[in-house]
Parts: structure tokens; sequence; C-alpha cells
């Protein structure tokens, strides 16, 4: 038996989730820091570099290249030396240019020509005798020789002869110790020993609106002016202008389906529906088709293609709802029984959570004998939709599927379409919520709606925005959303919508809004209901968007500022500032090159005047304790002259319940 | 295609060292702590078990286990139900109660039967129809039914009679909702849906004296009364008695191999050496034999034999110094001259750090073509000595050889010898440090030495108590090495040596000392030197082991402590206390049930007194705020009454540096 030895160790490789078992998340002309610990026993000099392809087509699969080891051999690896910081620890960077999967690993070798040389050196200056030394110098850089071609190879012979010559040890160590010849053996280091991380850690690239989008949330039917129907989505289009206008990136419809007539919810969520009530758009599926089709009452698939291309025209891009569930009018309850769970009886199984019954759904049975004809369907009405050039999906509720189905579903789709982006509406347990990330989905609804004191909020930013879960998960912060109205916008008012929409949109680069928050909606169904009265997903509705109270002028500064600041680009660049006032939260965002950077101080307190001091470390105004710098409120317009660390703010509700500032370094 | 699907998650398991790559360490008779998170997609209810078993001989190889999927078909499994805690973790324990390898794993299955009694209940109180329920109920029970056997099967049949049957409603539910039923299905449960997470995760099982020992280091040739040669093993019998009075369990003894005579270093480690000077232990090896041989000035190997039975009898057991090096007078240098790096004109290379040279150590080639011959041979060096009844070894500079030779050599030992205790004399940087624990080493040289003020060692016992490195590095605090003489000792004296005393005693459970600490020996070789004068590394020496001065009561004393008190056993249970003083560290240590509280306050400034008060955490004395209590000083004797949280100290170092408290609850 041969035993195998390994004398560089290679452990610690970040960034990675679950020792590559899911992709870690970038955006394309991210710079991924790459960090590995990296030694050898004994005293000799190492070189490690990371290693980095794009994926082949048929590795866009569940999984991707979990387990596998990487071949340095076979396929086309880029490559960027690391270097050793401190404590055995490389870092280093890969650069992605592309949506697509790639991989990446962490490999290592001796320096044995600096190794030596580096001993050569110290012993002739110890003055001691090298005669021996410039022997193994000669045997070890005959190896690199062998590498080397053209000049190099001669450089090499150069030196070879200078050692062997005559010349004083003077001229030969002189000869050694020179950049010339150290780049040359570098280039030409046969790498004897090269050792190669155990493992390839996958990377998803998306596009950048997978990191950095604000988004604005619509019923079609609902944008119209007549309140005894529905709006067409020919009428609809009407409204892009100003959705654009308020300077959105993302429009997101509520599914656009036909809606099932049996058991069809009635006003407010009524069991019983009166004649021409509308029902609820996630009821889908009727004689008049299923998910590949468009509602009559909103119009044709050729409406929807122009209302697709006048969006486009206006900067939107439409984030399209897909709900896997069935209204019993469903075409498929028909065409696949076998999709769908079956009672003794033989009647089909509707969703309930009992005694809660909610009979116009039925439920997909992911148990069905026939689950490749169930995932391959559900498969082909996503790239319906994509053809169509559709590629922003929210997904319903996918945390009551099963997760294996979503690895599956995503990488099928990104294998031909990477440029794809999907958004899980999971409210759900956190570690669930975590793996539906981990399995491909592009953003995550979160927590945020009830995350409202400064602790709250500071604990959950940090969680999100400062531990490893930043690798796989993007959140995208909704104020609101068609079923989560929160007593702080109910009792807060203006102030409190104010506040949470600087929140959403700097804390967060994708945030969201369901419209009538810039309306400063609030009227819930009952009290302590975080549901609308006369919400829309049970009726026709029409809104006056005009009204009077509406915060309109600072979505739009709001979404203008973001537009305006890469530091409010990012995900992994917020910072924590420490505060006086309790209910005073602030943080700063800095670009890389701290050529940007915004502080934002949010009073999380919309019914009082609130004051206190903030840190802004040294290092963002560029300046010492004593040094002054200017401060620009984007949202008031203000400028503050700040000095030092430590600076005080006042955020009246009235006025403005936050500041974003934008620092001025200071000139030195 | 088929497409895998899979509704029952399992992550996050603890505990693992890396994902399975390396064992957890655990000593015989614990119950090890698991947890796993596992959820379904869905309303159902799971089931969840930890499964272990114990690992073949063929399976005790580097890796152990580690990348192989479970099979619970074949092996020993042994099961133990896990139980929901909260937000999907679910918690269990393993019993290991044999010292050698395990493995475990985590799976998971859909409790169908108490899911559907489950929804038949809510349904059933809701005064819904159950004719349909029922249905369904039998079809699932009849699937119990097929694996139940004898009195099981009948009392299911009993159930799907009643069911089928005539009663009311009231009665089938009645005979549903039935504990005695609810224990059957249980049992009979054909888990159709088990899911067993993808890896095996290995345990490595020691004796206890792996984690809890108190360990005496000497060089056997000083232990006699003539100052002009050594003593013999014979000679040094004659100290057994004393050192086991001391309260020791584990006597390290200094190389015991012949000493090489070429460039053989003389007094206080000159290059020179006088006729007469016996030469550093730790050159090893002479034509008298090398590491399977004694030196002749020591005796012979039935007297190290006589030796080792004579410490058995006083209840001490031997640890035994292993040094992979040699002298230039090592048969191996002559017979095995391939092990050994040789330079261009055919010397052989001797150790140095340029400039410095060790002439007189021949480091062994890793990288010799004779790799098999080498690693065999020196395997079958341990197991010479481990023949001879020698169960632990103190190995000299493991971080200077290929880890993956200790990984190989430390599972090779293991396989036949489960015994066998291995402590890591790394003294190198953390990572380095922990990857040797992580290969196999049972214990580890720290550098608790270096870390004096409170912050150094809050910081530093954190890190390795608190933190999974307890999962598989176990610290041995040494107050001192024959190399290591810090200057707090110098400069403290006997406040110091007691203080640091008590904080490797007790922080640890594995802690050593070497001899001359209990005498305060303090001279070091010159100033801002770590080294002693005179060291017996160099020259023959005798001690006077009751010279005035000396804190052998002390050592005596805590070595009790230590005996008497369970709590000061364990390693995962170190709980860092508040203080108000800068410089008083306070700790606690309980056992489990809390029958075992021992609170510290121990000085870090051995020059003047120190006062201030700690925070003892109610749940360690089981009252309140206003509660009284007893603390007993098992150092000084004193009993003080004590009540609430904060309570006051003063240390003095010329009265103790220290309090070590037994807790007593408050009796309600």
């Amino acid at each position: 038996m041969t035993i195998e030895q390994t004398r560089i160790m290679i452990e610690g490789i970040s960034p990675q989730v679950d020792n590559g078992r899911h992709c870690v998340k970038a955006v394309v002309g991210d710079s991924i820091a790459i960090g590995a610990d990296v030694w050898k026993d004994g005293h000799e000099m190492l070189r490690a570099a990371v290693f980095w392809r794009r994926l082949r087509k048929s590795e866009i699969r569940p999984g991707y290249t979990s387990g596998q080891r990487p071949d340095l051999e076979r396929g086309q690896w880029r490559e960027q030396a690391l270097l050793e910081s401190h404590n055995d620890r490389w870092l280093g960077e890969v650069k992605v240019d592309a949506c697509g999967g790639y991989a990446f690993t962490v490999a290592a070798w001796t320096d044995r020509f600096a190794s030596w040389r580096d001993e050569l050196k110290k012993k002739y200056d110890a003055g001691r005798d090298i005669h021996s030394e410039l022997l193994e110098g000669a045997l070890i850089i005959a190896r690199y020789r062998d590498n080397a071609e053209g000049k190099d190879r001669a450089a090499v012979d150069r030196l070879l002869a200078t050692l062997g010559g005559e010349q004083s040890s003077a001229a030969k160590v002189g000869a050694v110790v020179d950049s010339a010849i150290e780049e040359i053996m570098d280039r030409v280091d046969p790498r004897l020993d090269l050792t190669v991380a155990p493992v390839e850690y996958p990377i998803w690239v998306d596009r950048e609106k997978a990191r950095f989008g604000a988004w604005y949330e619509i019923f079609p039917r609902s944008q119209g002016t007549d309140p005894t129907r529905g709006a067409t989505l020919r009428e609809a289009e009407q409204r892009l202008p100003a959705i654009a206008d308020l300077g959105f990136d993302v429009l997101y419809l509520t599914p656009i389906h036909p809606i099932g007539l049996a058991h069809r919810k009635g006003k407010n969520n009524s069991e019983t529906c009166q004649p021409g009530e509308p029902g609820s758009p996630w009821a889908i599926g009727s004689e008049a088709g299923g998910h590949t089709a468009v509602h009559p009452e909103l119009g044709t698939l050729a409406d929807f293609d122009h209302f697709l291309a006048a969006a486009q025209q206006q900067g939107l891009e439409i984030a399209f709802d897909l709900a896997i569930q069935c209204s019993p009018d469903h075409p498929w309850v028909k065409e696949h029984p076998a999709w769908f769970s079956h009672r003794p009886d033989g009647t089909i199984k509707y969703a309930e959570n009992p005694p809660k019954k909610y009979q116009d759904i039925y439920p997909i049975d992911f148990e069905t004998p026939d689950r490749d004809g169930l995932y391959n369907a559900l498969l082909d009405v996503f790239l319906f939709w994509i053809e169509r050039g559709v590629k922003i999906f929210r997904v319903d509720n996918p945390h009551t599927k099963p997760t294996t189905f979503w690895e599956w579903l995503i990488a099928m789709i990104h294998r031909d379409h990477p440029d794809v982006i999907l958004l899980a509406e999971a409210f759900t347990r956190p570690k669930r919520m975590r793996l539906l990330a981990k399995v491909g989905f592009s953003q995550s609804y979160t927590y945020f709606t009830w995350r409202n004191s400064r602790a709250e909020l500071e604990a959950y930013a940090e969680e999100l925005f400062c531990t490893e879960a930043r690798n796989y998960l993007r959140p995208n912060f909704f104020t609101n959303t068609p079923d989560i109205l929160h007593a702080i916008l109910q009792e807060g008012g203006r102030p409190a919508f104010i506040a949470r929409l600087v929140l959403a949109a700097t804390l967060s680069p994708s945030y969201g809004m369901y419209n009538g928050f810039e309306l400063c909606e609030r009227v819930p169904l009952k009290a302590l209901s975080e549901e609308y009265l006369d919400s829309e997903k049970y009726q026709y509705k029409v809104w006056d968007w005009d009204r009077p109270g509406n915060i309109k002028e600072v979505v739009k500064l709001v979404n203008r500022i973001r537009h305006d600041h890469p530091a409010l680009h990012l995900a992994n660049n917020l910072q924590l500032l420490e505060s006086s006032g309790p209910d005073i939260i602030a943080y700063a965002k800095a670009s890389e090159d701290l050529s940007d950077v915004v502080i934002c101080a949010v009073s999380c307190d919309p019914f009082g005047a609130r004051e206190g001091t903030i840190r802004v470390p040294p290092e963002l105004y560029g300046g010492g304790d004593f040094d002054a710098y200017h401060v620009h409120d984007l949202l008031s317009g203000s400028t503050w002259t700040w000095r030092g660390q430590w600076n005080y703010v006042k955020l009246d509700p009235q006025q403005w319940p936050a500041h974003v500032l934008r620092v001025s370094q200071v000139v030195k």
C-alpha cells in the first residue's frame, strides 16, 4: 500500500454555502472576495491562487457542482493569485462578467526557487559558506528550466551558467536576487507539488436587477376608472407613465389568469359571492383557461404582449405572479385529475387549515404518481411566459411545495434563461425561508414589515446583510402587501409611511410597495387586522391616484436618490452606527472606494420628535476627531457642517422622520 | 427521466467537524447532545431520530467515515428519538459507552397517523362531517397494519373494525384519540417516507483521562541526589510517592533514549560541550540505540518496565515523550540514509533556521522515496512502547511534520489501541494547532502561558471552551515548560505561581506543570528570556524538593479540589462571569444537574490587593435577588454568606490571589 501525503493544507475557503452544496450568489460585474487558509509544515514559501470557470449548460442542474472534485487539467479555468494577509489567511478575488453558473476552487504550491533564494540570502548575509547551497539551487533551477521556453529558457540558462561559473559569491547571489529573474521563475514554475482543494464551489451570477430594484405592485383590473367593472390591460397601460414617473424599476402584476367561479369569494373575503363580483385573482383557472391564459375581462395574450412592450418603453420591467394552485374550474382538474388529491368519496381535496376551508382553491398534489408530467407542465408554464418576454417571477407560497421541486425547476429555467429572476413569497419560518434562497430563488420576501423598533431593525439588518446569509439570500423589503397593512402604518400615518419607505429603500437594494402606499392608504378590515378594508383582492376598485395627503413626491425623491447613489445598490456594505437615541436607527452605506458615502438616520417613533447623537466612523468622512465636513440631506435639502465622530440629529415626524445624508470627505 | 423529490429537509446537524470530515471528540460515558433542523413543506406532523453505530476496525482510518452516505439497512444502528424544540430545531442525545470510533446521522419521517388524527379531531370538534376523513384514516391505518404483528396487529384490526362499524362518530374519534393506540401506531409505523441525512458524522471516544488529568513533567536523570551524574530510573522511582502525594495523575517523562555525542550541546545550550556533560535528551540516538532504546545512564528496558509498574502502583500513568528527529549518531542515519535529506556534497542536512544552526539534530525528510518504510518504522516506534504499557504520548513539534502523516499514524494506532492518548506539543499558529487536533491528537498544548491579563484570559477561554473548537480540540494548560518561564512568574513570584496554578487547574480539565514550578523556580537564563538558567535540558541537576518558599501544599490542595468536584472534570461548562474589577477574572463551572457549582475569582495582578464585585447568575445559587446563600472558599477555608447576584470579593496576593468557591444552593 502506498501512503498518501499532503504537505500543503487548504481550508476555510470563502465564500461558500454548505461546503459547495449550494451556489453563492453574485451579479454581473462583481469582484467576489475569495479567502482561504493555506499553509505547509516547515518554513518553505508558498504560492496560492483561485481558479474559476464558467459552468457548461449540462452543469446547470440541481446541486450544480456540489461534491465535485475540481480537475484543473480539463475545462477552461482562469487563474488569479491569492496574497497572504495574516494568520495563514490568503485573499484574492474572482471577477464574474456574465449571467450564469461559475465554479471556483483554490490551489497552492511550494515556491521552491524563492524558498531557496531566501535561505541563500540569509546565509550569505550571515557570512556563511554558500558553496553547497549554490549546488542545491542549480538542481532546483534545472527543474524550472525544463518547464521554460524561448527567451525565458535562455535567461534561466544564463542564471545556471552564472551559478556554475567563476564569479564571486556576491555576483552569484546578486544574479539570484534579481527582480527580472524572479518574474521569469514565477512564469516557468513547474508547480511540482500543486495541491488543489477537494471541492468546486458553485457561484450563480444574475443580472444586476436581481440585487437592485424598486418594485411596485398593482392589480391590473383596478387601474381603470369605471367602478362597475375591471380595467382591461389596454386601459391599465394608461397608468404606466405615472408609475414610471415615480421612479420604479419593476412593475409587479398580481395574477392575470381567468378566475374560477366555483366557490368564488365575495367582497372582503366573504364565503358568499354576489353576482358580478370578480373573485380573487389567485383562484386560478376557468373554462377560459389556466396558467397560460389571460382573463377575458383583462383582454388577450396579444393585449398582454402590448402591455409588456408599453411597460418596456417606460423603462419598467414586468414581474409576473405565479401561484401553483387551481380553482375547481381549472382545465387541469379535468385533464390531469392525478395531479390533485382525491378523497375516498371521489371528491377532490380543497385547501384547508382545519377548521378553516378554502373551497375555491385546489392544491396540487406533489405526491402524484405522474410526477414527471406535473413537473414538466409547471416548467412549461414558466417557459410559456418567459418566451413572451417575462423575465421576473414573483412566486406565491413556495414553502408549501417541495423544496427539491424548486431546486429542479429553477435549474431547468436557468439552464436556458440565466437572466430570469425569481422572488420567493415565503412568509414562513426562518430556516425554510433560507433554504428556498439556497436552492435558487433570486430574492426573498422578509419579515421587514414586522420589524419596527430600532432594536428589531438592527438585529434583522445585521442578520441579513452582515452574516454569511448574504452570500445566498437577497432580501426584497416590501413596505406593505395586499395582505399586510402593519399597525405602525395604521396608527402612525404619514410620518410612519415616510420612515418605513426610507428604511426599506435604503437598508435593502431591493424594495417594493403595494399600490396605495404612496396614498397612505391605511384603513384595516377591522381592528387589530393587518388586512385592508374593501381589498381589491376581492372586488373591483378605482383609485384616486392624486388624492390629498399622498407622498408621491417623497417616493419619487427616494427612488431618484437610490439611482443616483451607487452605495445604495449594494447589499454587503451596510454598517450600523452607534446612536444615543433609543428610537433613532442610524447606518451608513459606502461604495468600496468611498467616493459615495450615504448615512441614514431614521426615527422609529412616528408620534413625537426625537433627537440624539450618532457616531460616524472617521474613515467615512476621511478625517480625525476635530475635522469638519459637510453632510447634505438628500430629503430636506439642508446641509450641515459636522465635526468629528459624534454629531447631533433631530427628527421631527411633522417635518422629516428621516435624514438621508450625503457625506463630503474632509479636504486635506 | 424520473425526478427526485424530497419533502423532508434535514440540515444543520450538530455536533460535527467540517461536515463530517473529522471526528467530534468525546469520552466514555458521555451523552452527546445532538441537534438538527428538520421540517417538511405543508402541515403534516414529523418524527425524527438520531441513529448511531460503532465503527468497525476497518473504518478506523484517515478520514474515518467522511463523505460516506449512511446505510440504515446495514450495520448495527441504535436509535433515539429527537424532540422538536422550536424554530424547526430538533434535539436529542447519543450515549457512548466505550473507547473507539462511532458514527451518527439523523433521519426523519412523516407521522401519517398522528397527522390524520390531528385533523380528524379538529374537524370533529368544529362539528364537521367526518365520514370522508374516517375512510381516509382506514387507508392510512391499513398501511400500519401490514407492518404489525401479534398483539399489535390485533389491536390495529380492532381499531379498523371500530372505524368501519356502526358506532357513533364520537366513539370512533375516541377510539382513534387513545394513548394505547398511539403507542402501538408508533411501534408499527412503516415510515414510508423515511429520509436520511446524506452524511455519517464520525465521533472518536477516548477514556476520561483524555479530558481530565493533572500532569507533572520531569527529567528522570534529575530526580537523584548526586550532582556529578544523572539519576537512574531505579533512583528516579524513589520520587514517585512524593509526586503521587502532590495529587498528580500523569507523570510525563522527557525523552529517555540514548543521547548523541556529535555536536552535543553543553550547559545553557552552549555550542561547545565539556567532557562529561550529558547533552539534550531531544538529541536522540547513539551507538546504544535510537527511539526504541533506553539511555544506558538511565538503565535498561527492564528498568523502564519496573518504573512503569512502580508508577502504576502510585496511581500515576506515564506520558512518554516522542520526538521524531535524530542525532547524527542515531542508528537510522546509517541504516536508512534515504530518510534524511542530503546536500549535493553528500553531507546530511542538520536542522537550521538561518542563520541559526542545530547541528546536533537531523530532521527526518518526509519527502523520502521510502515513505512507506519511514511511516511504518515510526508507527512501530509507537507500537513498541505501547506494547510495553505506555498509553500516553507527548509528541514533540508535530507541526513540523506533514499533518496527513499524523492523521494516518493516529488512526493506525487507534485501530488496535483506542485507549492511547496523544498530546500535541505544537506551539504554532492557531489554524495549524486546530488542524492537528482535528486529525486526531487527543490534547493540545496552548498559548495559556502567554495569556495573562483578564481580557486575554477571557477571550482565550471563550475561544477554547465556548465555541465549536471544543468539539475537537482539548486544551492542556501547562503553567510552565522547560522552555517557557513567563515573565509574570519571574516578576510576580509566589502570588503569580499560585494564581497561574489556580487558573490552569480550574479553567481546563487537563493541566500540567514542569517540575520546579511547585518550588517557584524562576531564575531566567538572562533578562527578557523565557528560558531557565542552568536548565536541566543541558546539564545534570539535583533539586531540593522541600526548599523554602515552595507551594507544594497549594498544589496538593488544588489537585484534591479538582478530584472532589465533578464540575471541574468537564470542558464544555465554563461560564465567564461579570466582574467589576478590571484585574479580577471570574468564572463558574457547574455539573449538569447543578449539584456541584464552583465559582473561581482570580486576580491577574500579583503585585497588589484587588477588590470588586462579581455577578453570580441566579440559576447557580437557585434563588432570587434577595436570597442569601453560602460560598465556601476551598482554598482558604473561609465561608461567606452572599445575597443575590452581585457580591464583593477581595484578593490579596500576600494571602490568597484566588478564590475557589463551592456554592451552596438557597434552601427554599
